[in-house]
């Protein structure tokens, strides 16, 4: 079985029955469904791309995978935080369900449960050989909690934030696998390490389908340039790991096309939350989006996002519909023939639909729950309607409080200014009662894993 | 002698030797110089448009445009205000030269002075048949003032600001040339109208040079969307208007493609200020840039700006010099073959090199000074360096106004949230003495035309 697809929608068709099919399950050599790979940044803001409105920041890489495939304009990150967003993204679920609350830190003696059932694991199931180059945080380097032991065939990268470092912190090591490579690496070479390693990656398998998770560690602070990027960023040195991380989106794409393997991927470009604003110039922009990192108001928790599958998703689309890290395990496990754990609650949905737009075929659409930290819901959206009843920001700046809940329409204010509580009260009650049916939902459900107790 | 041009570098070098050789000048059909169009939308923000970075509102035709040529990331407009900017767009001088102080109103009796040499005029004079379709705002509708006077062989439009209306103002005519189609027109005609005039102008004219000057209504406030447009945006009834005129944009970039004239014409399209945001929802976003019309922050008076010339700019080019309105006339001028006044002082500089990169010709950099109100310099930029000496905003929020003057790095802090004023005291200096020289080139300039003299 040829694994080349035809292009367009009927390509899509095809694959589906395929994927359904006997002959999927028979075939011994090459599957129909794509290679996937996740690009994902550490702390890039909405604002920090030339598509999504940056004018110093050169992103012309980024720029044109969007122009070749979809913009997404209203998709979120499980969390305002580093790890419980990575948690989000690897499982499909609220941050919530993990019993992380927010940021592990090299001390922590916690990690991903193993019962957890991440992307990885779901892939190699389905046949697929799986790599992760990058920033896991998603425990102590307690070998069962590290990539190799959750579904990664294979592993380069650190295990923590890249702040996370002597003298503060003791030694951070670089991971190959299970065993460490050297202590506190040179950070200008991490870009690209990571990128080298999914490149040769990409070159060995490309006759498995494959899965590379590619978390970068910039532009997460420290900002570490590598030497042929430093001081070339009219941005600054924020300028200069982005530009970087641009070039790395480039060279796996041209990896990708120069090995015939462009029609048969995914690729998938995001961040893992907002801005890290209280860094100043260090920090990035959240574009007109309201606050960054730490914080739910959409700053925080709105990323660039961009799918391309050239050939399946179609060229220059923009979708603003409400999407998010969540729904990407349910989506990829839908386009390779999976199905979802029924032993769990699961939280994201299945947007193929958007990706590959067909009449009788929609996407389920469910509310999306903003977790801030202490595991605590501190808004809802559904539609464009978001209620928020409580509120955060690292910039410890007044933001309304005593005046909660607070309702904004996302799609006619993006910027979070025009409070319409007062005029939408059977909105409020609506949202509220949704926000009362998650918590009942979570409160209620038996596997919800906490990890401290682990 | 064929007009369609030969593709790329090459084309724009046998235009130019063309342009300056006897056989243009002997030319009596076709000339080798481009159709220009300059589309100029009424209070779009920075923020406003899908490759500058908003969510929400659909410009898929605008976003094309800049797919398929240059997206300037540091265009400004000559001032934050209507009638002012649309002085310095069509004369290439700041607005202090003009005599207007901000905006005229319809009871003002001023105008724009008969020896002023509008852009129209200039491109009269190599050739080119002239037509302007939308709003004028430089001048009362005493004759000498309208368009027709002025530069323009035909005219639909109206002489002010569509928020310029009976009960508070008089009447405002509907212009046809000088004379009165009709008063006070249906508002959510006029996108629609002034598209339609300008694609029957194309059409009737395809063997000619012409020029098109397209001031749209819209998106300033009241809004009115055409029928097919009310509703549809998710942004609300903003949304609606920016999509009609995005709508409009397409169809004339069609009616140039249909016509087989895409090869020959250059087609701008920019904004004359910043978002009004004192309106609310009804007002747009400067994206990631601080403040909005009325004000020389950078979302004042940084507005979107995208030139298209197929087969002569770079397509997915991003330009982030700094450019303005007031450029465009001694640009435009070059391209065809014209040459500036040199009886009067002229603010703009020839940008054309940005437009076709060559190695051997450069773009001689100039200061960019942001008049404010009566007429008076309230920041200077130069390279990545602003200054602000004064600052105003319609919001009347705290600028910290007695920390003047500010100085901000706009390349690594395009949202002016870091004062560097404390740490380069020599930059400020050079900045202020930039200022003094420019104060004293305006003051000693003997046809500094001051309007109500007149």
């Amino acid at each position: 079985m040829k694994r080349k697809l035809s292009t367009g929608l009927l390509g899509y068709l095809i694959l589906s029955v395929w994927m359904h099919s006997s002959l999927f399950a028979q075939s011994k050599k090459r599957k129909p469904a794509p290679n996937i790979i996740i690009l994902f940044c550490d702390d890039m803001g909405y604002g920090d791309v030339g598509v999504y409105g940056h004018p110093t920041i050169k992103t012309p890489n980024i720029d044109r995978m969007s122009q070749e495939g979809m913009k997404f304009t209203s998709f979120y990150t499980g969390s305002p935080a580093c790890t419980a967003s990575r948690y989000s993204l690897l499982t499909g679920r609220y941050p919530v369900m993990s019993g992380f609350g927010w940021v592990l830190y090299p001390k922590s003696e916690r990690g991903i449960h193993p019962k957890e059932h991440t992307l990885a694991e779901a892939l190699k199931e389905k046949g697929y050989t799986t790599a992760m180059f990058g920033k896991w945080h998603l425990g102590s380097t307690k070998k069962e909690y590290l990539p190799r032991q959750n579904g990664f065939d294979e592993y380069v990268g650190l295990p923590y934030s890249n702040d996370m470092l002597p003298p503060k912190w003791p030694d951070i090591p670089l991971l190959q696998g299970n065993d460490t490579l050297e202590l506190n690496p040179d950070q200008t070479k991490l870009t690209e390490l990571y990128t080298q390693k999914a490149i040769e990656f990409i070159r060995n398998h490309k006759q498995d389908p494959f899965f590379i998770y590619l978390p970068y560690a910039m532009p997460h602070v420290p900002l570490h340039p590598g030497k042929k990027f430093a001081g070339k960023s009219r941005r600054g040195t924020y300028g200069d790991v982005v530009e970087e991380v641009d070039w790395s989106v480039g060279q796996i794409l041209e990896t990708l096309r120069k090995n015939g393997l462009d029609k048969n991927t995914l690729v998938w470009f995001t961040s893992d939350n907002g801005p890290w604003l209280i860094k100043g110039a260090d920090g990035g922009s959240a574009g007109l989006l309201r606050d960054g990192k730490g914080s739910t108001w959409e700053g925080g928790m709105r990323v660039p996002s961009v799918a391309w599958w050239p050939g399946q998703i179609e060229e220059q689309s923009v979708n603003g519909e409400l999407t998010s890290t969540i729904d990407l395990y349910p989506t990829l496990l839908s386009l390779v023939g999976g199905t979802v754990p029924t032993d769990r609650l699961m939280d994201g949905k299945d947007i193929a639909a958007y990706l590959f737009p067909k009449k009788n075929r929609n996407v389920t659409t469910k509310p999306f729950f903003y977790y801030g930290f202490n595991q605590t819901i501190f808004a809802v959206r559904k539609g464009p309607w978001k209620l928020h009843i409580r509120t955060h920001s690292q910039l410890k700046v007044d933001y309304f409080n005593k005046e909660l809940p607070l309702l904004f329409n996302l799609e006619e204010d993006p910027s979070e200014k025009y409070n319409l509580a007062k005029q939408h009260p059977e909105i409020v009650n609506e949202l509220l009662k949704e926000i009362e049916a998650q918590q009942q939902r979570v409160a209620g459900n038996p596997d919800f894993y906490t990890l401290s107790a682990h």
